[in-house]
């Protein structure tokens, strides 16, 4: 997630159509259902943005603390038996801006990109496929991007009646400029108009104070951990830490995509879940093995299936360049549905080296070197390992994994949550909104919201209800009904089997806590 | 919160030299401590934005987790003995710049600024204060702000061996342009040099898309509360809210401030905690009423003493623009160092009529109206009154109330957190590093962990130790020493009285659970 350097997708750009989980049925269910809504959806939206519904921001908040807690308040036993030390932060989104000199963002965090000079459009360099005509053809023809739809859309209007198999496919990249007077841009009619591609940076850029002056020039982060980085020497001068350690954040993070895409998977702006693990450079290894494992299990204990999830170490031609010098990097990668049967990023663990904090000592001729007196006080700029998740992919990670087709309920689907990661672990409904069956309903919403985030649910037909409950992940609920009134016993119905089980309504909460547990 | 016009701060800037809780003092235990450092400190900082460090952000977890239990998911009892229903969001910090339009930002949110003709230094018209001789002297002196020393130096530099009691003091807003040119510029040598005032406009602005062009501008959200409003349709679409109801959101929010001053409390990236209520027009006091209670009420809770806090409504001449038509604007007030033996705004409660939804329905067309089947299918735009609480003022207003000058410890101070918003419930002390104590002190943490954020602490002399955690306000400190080998037994030293008694190790956990109940 902080590769200074972009990397293009990994993922292609389509899919079978008989793909069981769409990402249209499941953005479709996101929106009705009040997970996810574009962002300014009113005015049009805007591309690369969205907004957490009242589902979605329960379901964020429940991966961001659950992250936390593993992190933070109970961090991992380490490999000597001991439980590890990690303290959290939380840093301001703009920061002195020459802290992305050093970090070097504002030198090296660009895309390459290509300004068509006929019709003005601008497009991403390393995302343009050329067509070359295997018969010799002097045009060769450029499509916007590497999805299979352009292409056989852009054949069909120029291609002078070829198919997809007369052609040599190469990346724009892979060509030299001067074969560049020969390409048909992805949308003119005139050989020869593109540019050669130039560096545009991702990040945001703003303005800091009243003056408009260049001095005054700020960035947005494009990741939270040189937020990290620049609170190391504060961190150990007040915390009580000693090396090993991490520090860990959770935060917003910006970056200026030029095609954002695949929902939420590629926006503009989106959560990060990051932890700097600082250690001897002789234990980096150890600590990389033991990041890489730890973090797959988190994404198992959320609830992810083990079919999955992905380990999968970065070619040496894809490393960044702040993990050239080390162990490398390796991904925790997830099948999304628009990467499936492949897998795409939803974690990097990366040996960043003592990259960072040596450019932050340099740049800020203040002294981050560790003492370390259980090291016969040998001084040293710390290795880091870095385990970062992106919290809004892992979002649609667990809505895409537990996105279950199922003909044989009438909402057609149910989201298979965990219950500890479920927006809402009950539903209370009264079968009927008649007036006795509405009091009992809200005294048991009242005694169970105490513990769990419940929904009381009154009006609609119980099927109607059981779907919503279904379509939003809700592992019980619990239906008061006539015989409630006489015996005081509920319905509970079960989320994946549909069964139904009568119990006591006063034994509700100890049921919950039971079904709860470890869970 | 959330005013578009904005306001001065009511707190004077300067404060008796013998006020007991010194805001030095105070930044100073912060910063010591890790609760709050300046952003980017190894860079010099960056004026207006600081960072969170590791007890910091765990206290403003604390702060922000129990604001959403008690407004999402165990939101109050309302006037009719009824739950009200309160729903989540969380909408992106960018959105569609025509949004901002509607609300009055792109043309309202400004500062009147001066600039300076000779330094080229610009100003905070509304700060500015004039100095008139009172002798009738043609030269007025000018000062950049109000604060009684800044006045003090400038007379002193060029008031021509007069005093304080010599001038009249007028803000330069009061006086007429054409008087400007008598003023002696507030660093400048020569009358004459500044300009009429001009509206700076206070939102973060950037460009979002790979081409910079006009059509791109966007804005750092300068509040939540527009997120959501704009989110005010897909909730009623998808939410099974039913009028009244609210919607809450918890995030960060920038405004450009011409002067960030007194710590945390005007800062240019902060975060806040809103609500929006809505509601039939004629329910609107009502409701008002209710929320003004309910919200001090929680900062009671929270455990911020009754004399720290007041209510105080908002005259007629300071309603923004959109409190203006209705029941006006009430602000819990706290009692902050900066302002004793006065009070700086805290929350404010905002009856907004039904402007922001009718600005966004005209702007974007889109209906945004509510169709009531319990007022006979009545269409109506509802009101809204909004709770609008600082996260970041609530954090400093929590330490500051804590902060408790103690001449009888070590420390000479202590935090009197409430134990429910402490950032650590309990230490877990070896009374030596030797091996026979680490281990059931470890042994300990592990157990209490799972239910408390508790902290393992093993180096150190034990006073020092214990110091610390009355500065971090830890409310518990239990001790492991030789008698634990033995018995089993262990220290329970209480923070507020530094008293000891003595308890079984394994009964630690109910000890905690008894203690925490209700706290």
């Amino acid at each position: 997630m902080t590769a200074p350097m972009p990397k293009q997708d990994k993922a292609p750009q389509s899919q079978p159509k008989s793909q069981p989980k769409s990402m249209k049925d499941i953005t479709a269910l996101c929106k009705r259902r009040g997970f996810i809504f574009p962002a300014s959806e009113i005015y049009g939206g805007l591309n690369g943005f969205w907004d957490f519904g009242p589902l979605g921001v329960e379901l964020k908040n429940n991966l961001r603390d659950y992250w936390w807690r593993k992190m933070v308040t109970t961090p991992p036993i380490g490999p000597d038996g001991q439980p590890v030390q990690i303290v959290g932060v939380d840093s301001a989104i703009i920061q002195n801006p020459q802290a992305w000199v050093a970090s070097g963002h504002v030198g090296g965090f660009s895309d390459p990109m290509v300004d068509c000079r006929e019709t003005k459009l601008r497009y991403r360099a390393d995302h343009i496929v050329v067509l070359i005509p295997k018969d010799g053809d002097e045009n060769w023809i450029a499509t916007a991007d590497d999805d299979p739809e352009t292409i056989e859309k852009r054949i069909k209007k120029v291609g002078k009646g070829k198919s997809v198999a007369n052609f040599e496919q190469k990346l724009l990249t892979e060509l030299d400029p001067s074969d560049y007077a020969k390409i048909l841009g992805p949308d003119t009619k005139e050989v020869g108009s593109l540019t050669e591609p130039k560096d545009f940076n991702l990040m945001f850029e703003t303005r800091v104070g009243a003056l408009a002056t260049s001095d005054a020039k700020a960035y947005l982060r494009p990741e939270t951990a040189q937020g990290i980085f620049l609170n190391f020497k504060n961190v150990v001068d007040t915390a009580r830490v000693k090396m090993p350690f991490g520090i860990a954040q959770i935060g917003k993070a910006f970056r200026n995509e030029v095609t954002p895409r695949n929902y939420i998977y590629r926006s503009r702006e989106f959560e990060q879940m990051e932890m700097e693990w600082f250690c001897h450079e002789d234990e980096a290894k150890k600590w990389f093995d033991f990041w890489i494992n730890t973090r797959k299990e988190f994404w198992l204990e959320c609830g992810l299936k083990e079919e999955s999830l992905t380990i999968r170490p970065h070619d040496q031609d894809e490393l960044s360049h702040y993990a050239k010098n080390g162990h490398g990097t390796v991904d925790v990668e997830f099948k999304f549905p628009f990467t499936d049967p492949g897998f795409g990023e939803l974690e990097g663990i990366a040996h960043r080296s003592n990259f960072d904090l040596t450019q932050h000592q340099e740049h800020s001729k203040q002294k981050l070197e560790y003492l370390d007196p259980e090291r016969n006080n040998e001084k040293y700029i710390p290795h880091v390992i870095e385990p970062a998740a992106g919290l809004t992919r892992g979002v649609l990670a667990l809505i895409s994994d537990a996105y279950t087709v199922d003909p044989d309920r009438p909402s057609g689907v149910f989201l298979d949550f965990k219950p500890s990661i479920a927006p809402k672990k009950a539903a209370i409904l009264p079968l009927t909104a008649k007036e006795d069956h509405v009091p009992l309903a809200t005294d048991l919403y009242l005694e169970l919201r105490e513990q769990y985030n419940v929904d009381l649910d009154i009006k609609q037909n119980i099927g109607k209800r059981y779907a919503r409950q279904d379509e939003i992940g809700t592992p019980f609920c619990f239906t008061i009904d006539n015989d409630t009134i006489e015996d005081k016993t509920i319905t509970v119905r079960h989320r994946n089997s549909m069964k139904q089980e009568r119990i006591k309504m006063d034994e509700a909460l100890s049921f919950m806590d039971d079904a709860m547990r470890g869970n």
